[in-house]
């Protein structure tokens, strides 16, 4: 049985009531296609945490998330009268309140490198956003850093995964932004080829084996559903 | 005495040898005039760590800083041949190896509080770099948005400190970027009239009261330099 409860449910809109939240409930704010929220989604999916999910619109957002979170943004947790919020405060205090299954190394300096990971890693987001709100004169340059940037994360694995034999804090942190690649299939006119390229043999393997793990399964999404958000 | 060896040493050039460094000897690679290594020599100052600091050319940058860090960025810490990099990671990583003088509280939920107001203080340095960077087409935008970031830290102050009633992790991160606020005066072509506006009554009071913080004193440098800089 998934540990998630309403993670398909409808999307909440201005006017419409904040669902009650009982007393011991771990409720998480989500957008079915945030990428942000998804990292949560998956942390939550590993550690498998029984969670309300409340799915909300971010274009119009309702008045009760801005009283959650003065950011607006999702993932937002909740539960007992505490708010947490922004995904790596969220992942890590997850880890903080469930020892137990923490997904985040004990050692100190294993922790710290799962979190520079990210920061390696986060010139992919970067550079996806990049190649969306391109325009054509900034196309090349957009579709260069895409291709540099998974050039990198190629080069950065050196096991399995990012957090070594299994997923860790890293990989959990990346892959939403790994899904969404497919997205650039559909649209030939980017001209972007395939990316990753082949000579990314690492990360395509890499893709793959994440397609495999359990909570990935449990949080992504068809790339028909991607492209039609 | 200082717990700081080599705060104000030379800058290190390409071509300059790495400086050996004894086992047990805890080294920050810093740049004295980037705020964000600022972060950890404040951190590095409250817990009285003993360091010895490498000030390195972040514009043209020695090919060792490189080997140790990718990003060749400060703050860069080394231990013992453990490579730790990026203000929020190198400052949280202090903290687990010294618990004893953990800046960070130790209830989850206060922790992810205090990372919750670093990203909540963000638009201070994202408006500080957008004035910075201008050009008179944006610069009305750019005052209006450190006006905007100013109030929001002012209206953000609940206490004598982000920390409570001590500094905390917020208060180390974010004093770095309102320590240079004072560049403005100097570049009354700005036209940004007094930073904070003499409004932000709390955020006033508090930049005074941070002066007087041992930390801060050990950290600060006159503004003149940084305008020299």
């Amino acid at each position: 049985m998934s540990n998630f409860h309403g993670l398909d449910s409808i999307t909440l809109n201005p006017g419409d009531d904040l669902p009650p939240l009982a007393p011991g409930t771990i409720r998480l704010y989500n957008m079915r296609f945030c990428p942000y929220a998804e990292r949560s989604v998956l942390y939550l999916a590993k550690k498998n945490i029984p969670v309300e999910v409340v799915n909300v619109n971010l274009v119009n957002k309702p008045k009760w998330l801005l009283e959650k979170n003065p950011l607006g943004k999702v993932p937002t947790l909740e539960h007992d009268g505490k708010v947490v919020y922004e995904s790596a405060v969220v992942n890590e205090y997850l880890d903080e309140i469930f020892p137990e299954s923490s997904v985040l190394p004990k050692d100190p300096y294993e922790r710290a490198h799962q979190k520079i990971l990210v920061e390696r890693l986060s010139s992919i987001p970067t550079a996806l956003y990049g190649v969306v709100r391109s325009t054509p004169e900034t196309r090349d340059a957009a579709v260069e850093a895409i291709k540099k940037a998974l050039a990198n994360a190629d080069s950065l694995l050196t096991d399995d995964f990012y957090g070594g034999k299994s997923t860790g804090f890293a990989d959990l942190s990346i892959w939403p932004f790994l899904e969404r690649l497919g997205l650039f299939a559909l649209r030939p006119e980017l001209n972007l080829g395939e990316v990753p390229s082949k000579e990314n043999k690492k990360l395509i393997a890499y893709i793959e084996r994440m397609k495999q793990q359990p909570e990935v399964k449990a949080a992504m999404r068809p790339i028909d559903q991607h492209a039609a958000f």
